[in-house]
């Protein structure tokens, strides 16, 4: 048993309206903080930095607390919470934004309580990359910390993202990420270009393709869960961040080649959950059983090793 | 030891024009079945069923021949073999078709002799869906049959194609066309609706992320091999057919679920190997010892069953 940790994320906590092919919801609880936190929380003891209105209310802090994440860090401000309206089509695996209001998000200054500043273990969702480093800056407990980021960054801060990217030990982006902030097309020379920087290592998200890790050990990539019915995809990176970092803070920051692969995979089947429902409704109410079960047919799915792989020449 | 078979491949044999960022051909030897071939021959023999121009001379016949592949089916008619002249910009992964001259290919009648109508397995290269069904119905001695095809045929001949698809046992396309050809947007879905027109198994190619597998024995996914250089991603997909094919004719057609997913390595590999050079240089000139070394680099890649996969819970 590895002793008891803590991990904190900073990032947006929000309301989302969303429309999909199997319907749709006007207001729900979202924002990468959120779905990090919660995803994270079967994992370790989860401290969310953000910022919200007045129109968040009880309900929204309950689904928090229920599953034991602190908002002592959720600081409340006059105004409304960030909203954000999406649509998604025949394909979910393109979202359509409809509107953004940052509201109350668009001034945010995280103010990490000491609590969360000693946290051993700290995950930069995407803010402005010039908070994210502050915020690397002031929590001195983090001997792990990690970074996702957005095309907005990539297109209008790239200098500030790549000076943000220098101080953390782990990046986190989709593959169109990765290779628009280096200017790169392949994603393993992408890959080494963002280690290059600093971190030791760098996760591809690969939407459903599932995601790719390149670290000190080598290259690992992990399929998505398939499934049958995606309801909704928002959260899902985030949620596969908050499984990710949510493991390897639970397990005594073991950034080991096997423990950096079973982190990949909580990630990925975090996502899957995620992505079954509108929101964070599917995650909300997960069962540790239905985790556990998850995994007993993911497992299944990925055996090469025990198949004696080998060339096999005629 | 598996008893000696026989795999008979019929598609386009042509030549290519190929600009990458990494350089150009002006006229390099190329064609579906060209790439399936050279890709099967480390794994078994095989008879290659197509038609070429008499610009096609003996430096062409010699790459396939000094891989062992039989051209007693290489039929010469007078004019010019089908050419293309396509280039791959930034992004490796999307391919502009620049000029397509069918030639002697647009009149192409495939006439298996004896022996490729005896071949054990069959693969149908992207050719009018029409012809791929004469072929297989021509072909008796096949007990394994596989197709391919292109968004040409999905778009103007989809019923054809799904006919032809209902008398064989393996369905190979990518993953746009399974999207395409199905009208369905998730793949977990549309595969179950090919395998509903009658084949055992449907593999759908994802580019550089490898390819998933859905058989009776459920669901399994395979990267693709991780290159810091992609020199010409050109019959990449038919590399990997002709390495999955080749395994399984080369392996007594074994369709077990430990066979069927070292048969999606075995394409993976050698799709790997094909995109490292131009056109069938790299696999024509490839060594035994090559593949042996990349299957080992891929195993510990892939290792995730002797690492204790669980849930983990905190």
């Amino acid at each position: 048993m590895a002793p008891a940790m803590t991990l904190a994320v900073v990032g947006s906590v929000a309301f989302d309206a969303v429309q999909t092919p199997f319907g749709e919801r006007e207001r729900m609880l979202g924002g990468s903080a959120t779905h990090f936190s919660l995803a994270a929380s079967f994992y370790t003891g989860v401290r969310i930095v953000g910022v919200v209105g007045d129109d968040f209310g009880p309900a929204e802090v309950a689904v928090l607390e229920a599953r034991g994440v602190d908002t002592e860090d959720l600081e409340r401000v006059a105004g409304r919470t960030f909203f954000w309206r999406g649509r998604y089509d025949y394909d979910v695996n393109v979202a359509h934004t409809l509107d953004t209001q940052l509201n109350v998000f668009a001034e945010f200054q995280p103010k990490p309580s000491p609590a969360s500043r000693d946290a051993e273990t700290l995950f930069l969702g995407n803010i402005q990359p010039g908070l994210q480093a502050a915020v690397r800056r002031e929590c001195t407990g983090a001997t792990l910390a990690g970074i996702d980021s957005m095309k907005l960054w990539i297109d209008t801060q790239r200098e500030a993202l790549l000076e943000a990217i220098a101080t953390v030990d782990a990046v986190l982006l989709n593959d169109a990420e990765v290779r628009s902030l280096t200017r790169e097309p392949n994603t393993v020379v992408a890959a080494r270009k963002l280690s290059d920087l600093g971190p030791r290592f760098v996760v591809v998200k690969r939407g459903e393709y599932g995601a790719a890790l390149f670290s000190e050990h080598g290259f690992f990539a992990i399929p998505g869960y398939p499934l049958e019915t995606v309801v909704d995809p928002t959260g899902a990176g985030d949620s596969f961040a908050g499984g990710f970092f949510g493991y390897l803070d639970g397990h005594g920051q073991d950034l080991s080649d096997g423990s950096l692969r079973r982190a990949m995979a909580v990630g990925s089947v975090m996502a899957s959950f995620n992505v079954e429902g509108f929101g964070t409704e599917r995650v909300a109410a997960l069962t540790e059983a239905e985790i556990r079960e998850r995994f007993q047919a993911f497992r299944a799915m990925m055996n090469v090793a025990e198949l004696e792989l080998d060339a096999d020449l005629r």
